[in-house]
């Protein structure tokens, strides 16, 4: 089987220099491509600047993508494809954003494409979806999947700092990019939960539609008053079935510190994922990096050149759950004057919304102070409409933070 | 694809109504068998008494084999290879205690076998580990492989009970076998394990040198003083290479609890696996069980129904590492009686001995009490030449019991 491999960022370096050791006999890197000719260094001999000398080469079986974005990414999978090549990307943007494009695309040429490298680095989650785990209807996906929010909340958490001082850290350790906002904000949790759920459940929601929180508003305190609750906080992908829609959201949660999610820390990644006959699985690993990324990109490799015939499900648009029905319990932290009265607007405003409380902690004193809430299960929606008319109080000096937390 | 599935025990069971279920149409299930008469009626318009009907029958292409134990497994297998059919079973005993035997009927008819049920129920790691991570060389393998010791072990930490009453318990809520001893030895747990090797190693060794040690002698207290040390215990299969030989060993052991493996409790398996592009993963689920072993069962009918070129490594046959030559920390309990020198008389032991002393709890008091000792690093040879020794004295009123403390 001859690769073509266009993208020598770190994950295609790491890929070109694997297959150039030359390991795997039945697979070898013909051409490796990239629009930086700095990076010939790599591999002289095979190196082009020009990635139609491998899209149009017809001795070329698989085209191995590895730039990310949407194009020109795109246009060069879907021209691979078109010329009779199959595709292995760890394109997750490009996955999540062209779904039924891209698969289309791949059917329509009788070609095949692998991209277990989009979620989870080295855990082979997609091929135990797609393979192993296919006697089985899946009934909810729970993904720790950003390894650089896990790393952050982790050692905010066991450092006692703050979120700007943990990331700066994590920047400088290079577990952070120096532009985290697509960690930071959910979006890369979003992107690869897109993925997992197209393939467990065959159900896919327009993505402006899913509701991505990041974790830039928890601060030291919220994981410190969770650790004391019995929870730790994690930034969670969540998927299931919800009466013909799909539940679909990116947000901080806290887990029951006895769950084994609870225990996946600093940039490990760890998915939950819970079959009618398995019952609940969790994988576990680093979900980013060069080498672990490397071995997905092999394996997904090694399995085209063994010609496996691994059925991609078709996907179906549905609609996505409201946020407004979820029935849960919720972390409120309030930010307010220290000075009689204010528990009883709160208390007052959440029990003209029906919801009840679980309980309450104020403990620190000063000019502004936290108080804590937890309360039992209620709609959403309800404590949206109390938190908006609570944050109008002029003795609330912070925008008001719910935390969902979420039984698995 | 045409199946005929032999054993109708509770696997067997679960296997043929999924597959009479008709939910996979690349799959038919057109024989059952078993000796038992009465088990006809799960499927009575396919049922035969007379395993020859399957494996003699030119229409059929995978036997399905779910009776257990060597013979008449193993002819059953061979016969149906021969016959030209391809193989999924999960035979866990067969397949360690003759893996080249079948391997070369398997190469010499150019068929093919499939045994995901064999380890680990429900989680995928057969196929992870022979395909996901087929990239990495894997550096060792740390496995909760037996769900019934699991369980018996985490209760009698929760619930503060001895090992034969909650043995009683889970005999009666069929978390344990009603001969459970397979399990309790460590037996069970060794079987697993040498498969798991023979694929991520590639190699073997004589499965009568690989040291085994159950959990029939951990005490209620010996969880109790882990817990206070910060460890858990576990019964472990420990495999990895060591200058050559396998070092392969299956016993209890204590894993901090900062340990991912030490979160794994109750009937759950968790496998802890590292390679050297993945770095660690660890795969968590229902290790047994009629469904969670279905899932894989029929994961395996699937594979060989999509034409998977699934390679099975070739195997090696190597020495066994030496226990005598492990270096570790270890835990000791002595039983000894109460009084003024038994310390000393230990700790000269230990001194001669060369071990050194990291800890040691004497906190009860009465006729007689458990010493308690944790020791550095430590030649294993060194420490069962000192218990030896110390056990010969008078005032030792039990087999001394140790526990390797294991750094994962």
């Amino acid at each position: 089987m001859k690769i073509g491999l266009i993208g020598l960022g770190t994950v295609g370096q790491g890929v070109a220099e694997v297959l150039l050791e030359g390991s795997f006999p039945s697979i070898s890197l013909i051409n490796v491509c990239d629009i930086d000719r700095k990076k010939a260094n790599i591999a002289p001999h095979i190196f082009t600047e020009n990635p139609n000398d491998i899209l149009d080469n017809p001795e070329i079986d698989v085209v191995v993508e590895l730039i990310g974005g949407i194009e020109p990414a795109k246009t060069y999978i879907k021209t691979a494809l078109s010329n009779g090549k199959d595709v292995v990307t760890a394109n997750k943007l490009l996955l999540c954003s062209c779904w039924k494009e891209i698969m289309s695309c791949v059917k329509d040429n009788g070609r095949k494409i692998r991209f277990e490298a989009s979620v989870g680095g080295g855990i082979p989650i997609i091929s135990s979806i797609n393979q192993a785990l296919v006697a089985n209807r899946i009934s909810g996906i729970y993904g720790i999947i950003n390894g650089t929010t896990n790393y952050i909340l982790t050692k905010m958490f066991e450092e006692k700092r703050g979120f700007y001082e943990v990331l700066k850290d994590a920047q400088e350790k290079g577990f952070a990019e120096k532009d985290p906002s697509l960690d930071i904000n959910g979006d890369d949790t979003l992107h690869k939960l897109f993925i997992l759920s197209c393939l467990s459940f065959g159900k896919m929601v327009d993505i402006g539609s899913i509701y991505k929180e990041g974790i830039s508003r928890i601060k030291g305190q919220d994981l410190l008053y969770a650790d004391s609750l019995g929870y730790s906080i994690k930034l969670l992908g969540i998927a299931k079935e919800n009466n013909g829609s799909l539940e679909i959201r990116v947000h901080p949660a806290m887990i029951s510190k006895d769950h084994l999610l609870s225990s996946v820390s600093y940039n490990y990644n760890g998915i939950y994922i819970i079959g009618d006959l398995t019952g609940p699985l969790l994988f576990y690993g680093q979900g980013a990096g060069s080498l672990p990324t490397t071995s997905a990109v092999i394996a997904d490799l090694l399995s085209l050149s063994s010609n496996e015939g691994f059925a991609i499900p078709d996907v179906k648009s549905v609609s996505c759950f409201l946020m407004d029905e979820l029935k849960l319990r919720y972390y409120i932290r309030f930010m307010a004057i220290d000075k009689p009265g204010v528990l009883a607007m709160i208390f007052g405003v959440l029990a003209k919304n029906n919801i009840s409380i679980e309980s309450c902690i104020q403990k620190e004193r000063g000019e502004v102070v936290p108080i804590i809430i937890t309360t039992h299960e209620t709609l959403e929606g309800n404590v949206i409409k109390a938190i908006e008319e609570i944050d109008k109080s002029p003795v609330i000096k912070e925008k008001t933070l719910t935390i969902r937390i979420e039984e698995i």
